[in-house]
């Protein structure tokens, strides 16, 4: 088994903080698969030239004819259809395709509520040759300095708080967004809390949120793997 | 086979709007199950004293021993349990279970951003004996009159239409929600917006949204069951 996994690491090659790579790195401890990761910049486009794109994760199986496999949801449903008897990601077919409903719900909503919250934190985090890359692009696509787009984020954190009343919901039914285990759907949401854990000590939930118990339940998953992963010093 | 079901309905009493009664018609089609409908209004409580709670859909399954069915959730898990061999509602267990996330975002997200649009709609066509109740109930909820709540919708609507990215996003990747066929989920989010279509005239999509497109395909299923549904007048 030879797994390899480019993943956006900061200053500190241990800092791992990219969501999407968190919800690669949970789906594959799901399915019990080893991996080795290799740290990634923002700047390293050459690095990953192979894959045809320019962002991580990119996944490179090299028991598969070294498939070079780009974007979470499609490594996610490369994983599901090459390793078969390893436990599912999703269930069936019918629950991946309501899945990307999850998956939308993450790109669109919370990870944007949430880079509202800690954009200005990520940068300090970054290694240099990242820094200035980092920041005029995200200044660009905010419309602001990083430092102003955070500035309120005492009052955004309420909005984001709200925003997450469907997944409070469901877990008021079930205790993870997959039913009585987690499944992918569950590592798609908390891989944007990982992220946020990862570079910001900005705190995004109220104490005894429902929301709370079910992300310590996901740190402690696959013996500790999120909740023993390198954080950034404030 | 009798089932039966309690369906809000206006002061026409073949104007059913529910948005959950509608995932209710929606899941029973699916499953090619025929209903009678009975029309039913707000301050009708005795009518479904026997269901134990006060709110539609309420089903009532004669071939079972009349059992009684209140809430969306608990008839569509109810149809799928006790009419295994008809056409499923989610896929499997674990599609059921992440359903339960676009059940939590249609009634926390889009049902309530809905309402913002259409709620001074909604009381014209009620009954006259269910005027009041609406209007002081919603009014007491909304802490301000209906009139004053939808006053702005036309600025209201850009956000709505904007809350619906998860939405558009899943479109994107496939014809329905459920996959490359509608499911429960599609009936979901489809309940709300027929819903708005059979008490308002306002318009909640732009032309040329794939949301739009997705909307006329589930208007004409089942032999456009819910296109051929009465709309109050204007």
């Amino acid at each position: 088994m030879t797994l390899r996994l480019y993943d956006l690491a900061g200053a500190d090659p241990h800092l791992r903080f990219s969501p999407y790579c968190w919800r690669t790195r949970l789906a594959l401890a799901h399915k019990d698969l080893g991996v080795e990761t290799i740290p990634w910049r923002f700047t390293d486009k050459a690095v990953i030239a192979f894959s045809g794109q320019g962002r991580v994760p990119v996944l490179v199986d090299g028991d598969n004819g070294d498939t070079v496999v780009s974007d979470s949801w499609a490594i996610a449903e490369y994983l599901e259809r090459n390793y078969p008897d390893r436990p599912s990601l999703f269930g069936d077919v019918s629950a991946a395709a309501v899945t990307r409903f999850v998956n939308a719900w993450a790109d669109t909503i919370q990870i944007p509520g949430i880079m509202r919250l800690i954009a200005s934190d990520i940068v300090g985090k970054l290694h240099e040759k990242d820094k200035s890359y980092f920041r005029s692009s995200r200044e660009q696509r905010f419309g602001t300095t990083l430092e102003a787009f955070c500035a309120d984020r005492d009052r955004h954190v309420v909005s984001f708080r709200q925003s997450l009343q469907p997944l409070r919901t469901v877990l008021a039914s079930q205790p993870f967004v997959g039913g009585r285990v987690a499944s992918y759907a569950d590592y798609i949401v908390f891989g944007a809390f990982q992220w946020a854990r990862c570079v910001s000590t900005f705190e995004l939930l109220e104490d005894g949120d429902p929301v709370a118990a079910w992300r310590d339940r996901l740190l402690d998953a696959f013996d500790g793997l999120a909740r023993k992963a390198v954080r950034a010093a404030a």
